[in-house]
C-alpha cells in the first residue's frame, strides 16, 4: 500500500482493496426518517443521521460525498453538522476520503475563500468546481497538489445538452473540457472529472479525452444510471479509475428505524455488482 | 415609481433615480481596517465594517453585491455575518437590492438547497449562477418571479476565453449563452447576465444578443475595466440596463480609520462618473 496521502494517492488505495463506491450524503433535512430526528436541534440530528449511515457502510466505499447544498439550506447550523460530519469521518475512518460537493468556482485570489472553506474548514479532500471560468480563473484549485479538484465534464441532468453538446471542431464542449483538464490543467495530478452516470456514452468519450484522470461519475441509483455501460466505458487501463456515486437510492433506502440497515445493505448490492461486473469487462 | 417589488421592478426603480453602482461587500477579513476590527468576535467585526460601509453608501447605489467566498471561508461565524448584514440593508434601507454573488448551479431539486439559504436564511433578491448545466438544471431557480437569477455569461478574468471564446457555427459560447438566458431562460422575467467590465466588446455582443436583460458588470475598479466602453456598450435602449460593480476599489479605498468615508467618495466618484458619461453616451 502506498504512503503516498494525497487525494489521488488514497484513492488509489481504495482501488487496490476494489473499493469503488462513494455514498452521497445528500442528506435533505425534511426527507430524514423520523427515526434520527429524536432532539430539538436539527444540528444534532442531522449529524446522528450520518454517522448512523457512515458507520453502517464506511468499509465498503473509497469516499463519502458531501453536497453543500444540503446543509447551506439550513444556514449556520447545517455548516456546523457539515463540518461534525467530515471531522468523524477523518478522525475514525482514516484513508476514507470525503469530496465536497460544491460546483464552486470564482475568479482568482476569491476562490481563496472557497478553498479555505472547505479544506480549512470544513477538512476534505478534494471539491467540485465549475470549468466556465477556465483555467486561469481555478488556478489557486490547481495549485494545491495534495487535494482532489473534480471539474464538470458532463453533467447527469437530461438538458446538459444545452451547451456541454455544441460541437467545436468535431468535438463537443464536455469532451473539450475533459481533455484541457487531462492536458493542461493536471500540472499537479490533482485533477479529476465529473461525469454523469446516466450518459454512458459520453464517459466513453471523456476516458478517451482522460485516460488517466479519476472520474467521479453521480446518478447511480435514483436517477436511474447504467451501472454496466459505465464501468465498461469508464474504467482505466488498470480497471480503475471511477468513483461511483449513489445518494438518496442508498441514504433513504429506508425512512424508517432500519435506515442505516438498509443503507448497508444497498451500498453493499452496488459494491457487489461492481466488482461482478469488473470480473467480466 | 412602479409599486412592483419584484428584482427586476426594484432595479428599475433605482435606474429610475439615475443609480448605477453596486458596492460589492467582498470583505475580506485578513483585508479589514485595524479599526473594525475591535472585538474579539470575528462575527462583530466583520458586521460593523460591512454596517459602517452600507451607511455611508446606501443613497448612491441601486444595490450591494455580497460575494459568499469571503463569508464561507470563517465558517458558522461567517455565515452569521453575512445573515445579519442582509438583514440590515433590508430593513434599514429599503428598496435597495442585494445580490449574493455565490456562482451556484447543481442539478434540478438540489438546487432548492440553495434557494432556501440565498432566499429564505440570508434574504437576498438575486443570485449569480453558472450556466453550463443547462436551464433544465437551473429550472428551480427560474421559476422564482420575484427573484433575479444572474448567469455567468462572459467573466472577467483573464483566460475567460479557454471556454466561453469557443465558437460554435460563427457564435462565441458566452453569446450563445446570453442568446439562451435572453430567449429561452427568461419567461418568468428575471433572468440577468454577467459579463465583466474587463471586456466591453464582448458587452456589446452580449446586449445584442440580450437587449432587454439586466447585466450585472463586476470588475470595475481594482480589476481596471474600462467604465466608459462599458456604459457606452451595454446600456440598453433607455440608457439603464446596468448594474456597475466595485468591490475592493470602494470598500478597501483606505485601510485606516477613515475607510467608511473614503469607501463613500469612491462610490460618490463612480456614481457621478456614470451619470455624466450617460449624458454624452
Amino acid at each position: 500500500m502506498s504512503e503516498d496521502t494525497s487525494f489521488i494517492g488514497l484513492l488509489k488505495n481504495k482501488w487496490d482493496e476494489g473499493k469503488f463506491v462513494c455514498v452521497g450524503l445528500d442528506s435533505d433535512y425534511s426527507a430524514l426518517p423520523n427515526d434520527s430526528k429524536k432532539s430539538e436541534s436539527i444540528e444534532d440530528n442531522l449529524v446522528v443521521f450520518n454517522l448512523a449511515i457512515v458507520d453502517a457502510t464506511a468499509n465498503l466505499v473509497n469516499s463519502y460525498k458531501i453536497n453543500s447544498a444540503f446543509y447551506e439550506s439550513l444556514g449556520p447550523e447545517g455548516w456546523s453538522a457539515l463540518i461534525k460530519t467530515v471531522k468523524y469521518i477523518k478522525t475514525t475512518y482514516k484513508g476514507i476520503l470525503v469530496i465536497l460537493d460544491a460546483k464552486r468556482a470564482d475568479i482568482g485570489s476569491t476562490n481563496l475563500g472557497y478553498i479555505k472553506m472547505a479544506f480549512d474548514g470544513v477538512g476534505v479532500e478534494a471539491i467540485t468546481v465549475h470549468p466556465y471560468l477556465g483555467m486561469d480563473a481555478l488556478q489557486p484549485f490547481l495549485d494545491l497538489k495534495d487535494k482532489g479538484i473534480l471539474v464538470l465534464a458532463r453533467t447527469s441532468n437530461p438538458g446538459s445538452g444545452e451547451f456541454q453538446d455544441l460541437e467545436f471542431k468535431g468535438k463537443a464542449l464536455y469532451e473539450i473540457v475533459a481533455e484541457h483538464v487531462a492536458k493542461k490543467w493536471n500540472k499537479n495530478n490533482n485533477c479529476g472529472l465529473v461525469v454523469g452516470g446516466t450518459f454512458p456514452e459520453d464517459l466513453k468519450k471523456v476516458r478517451e479525452a482522460a485516460p488517466n484522470l479519476p472520474i467521479l461519475v453521480p446518478g447511480i441509483g435514483a436517477q436511474g444510471g447504467d451501472l454496466k455501460g459505465v464501468l465498461k466505458n469508464g474504467l482505466d487501463k488498470n480497471k480503475q479509475g471511477l468513483i461511483i456515486n449513489s445518494s438518496r437510492g442508498i441514504i433513504f433506502a429506508s425512512s424508517k428505524g432500519d435506515f442505516a440497515d438498509r443503507a448497508r445493505e444497498e451500498t453493499e448490492k452496488l459494491h457487489k455488482q461492481i466488482q461482478e461486473i469488473i470480473k467480466n469487462v
